[in-house]
């Protein structure tokens, strides 16, 4: 991400494999900074594609769609997002379109979420990454966990809802 | 937040004001820890009143719900969003509901962000915090924006779609 605004005296009080952080002194900040993710709603006729799997930040099992961290030199979001679906579902993507991108937590976070929507090609598949279990579902059975809250994941429920509004669901 | 999977050998790189970043050394792991956000979509009759302000971490001015950190001891997350509501657009809050919650970002964040649905009694006012902008829209604006993507913050998609679907819209 550029920064454009750092002022003069912020100091980097960390800087690990993933994230950063700053902060500023006078209007006083603590920003993290993070390389960005990709995500993408992996559509196969009227079902979706999720996976569970443990996120040790919050110490649960969460139900997502797929994603990652845009943590490969050079590659752009779309193949990201590709990449990820055929990682931790098996499965490969067919086409793909953006659905837009979203700010996690703009107010101390810089991460930026770009959003697609892919269809798999026709076939069986395993994730090839291990703990992560694939969840299908009927579509409309997403909306309805992503707006009664069974779906905690932001990006995982505006990628759902984005899909709904575009689909006019 | 609970921590309850701490291994041996965690460390605290860093203890801001505001988060703090954990390392763990085998299953290798950051993690930001953050007290958690209340937001709230305020409705006064078929308008929503937002905000727009400057969020430096991305360096951009950004149109949002109402919305804050859980910062004040023993403050339960309604109050903290109507408290909020009130703090940045002027106006009190006559009735507030859960809209849900969700991680804002739970691959390496805590964050939990609490949700509501303000309405406002009638009045007139003005946000008691310098630099923000009170943005009053047609609810149904409000859903265009969220899925057209010129609204990028994820709380505010996430609290103005879920809005929609309690209303059928």
């Amino acid at each position: 991400m550029t920064e454009p605004q750092r002022p003069p005296g912020a100091r980097d009080v960390f800087r690990g494999r993933l994230v950063s952080v700053e902060v500023w002194p006078e209007r006083y900040r603590e920003i993290v900074r993070h390389p960005g993710s990709c995500a993408a709603v992996a559509l196969e006729g009227g079902d979706v594609l999720m996976v569970r799997q443990l996120r040790d930040a919050v110490g649960e099992r969460l139900l997502e769609i797929p994603a990652g961290t845009r943590d490969v030199e050079g590659e752009d979001p779309a193949s990201c997002a590709a990449r990820e679906v055929t990682e931790e579902t098996g499965r490969r993507v067919a086409s793909i379109e953006p659905l837009g991108w979203m700010y996690a937590s703009p107010g101390f976070l810089d991460e930026r979420v770009d959003l697609y929507l892919a269809d798999l090609e026709p076939g069986e598949g395993a994730p090839s990454e291990e703990g992560i279990e694939v969840v299908r579902l009927p579509f409309a059975e997403a909306v309805r966990m992503a707006t009664s809250g069974e779906i905690r994941d932001a990006k995982s429920v505006v990628g759902i809802l984005l899909t709904a509004a575009r689909r006019g669901a």
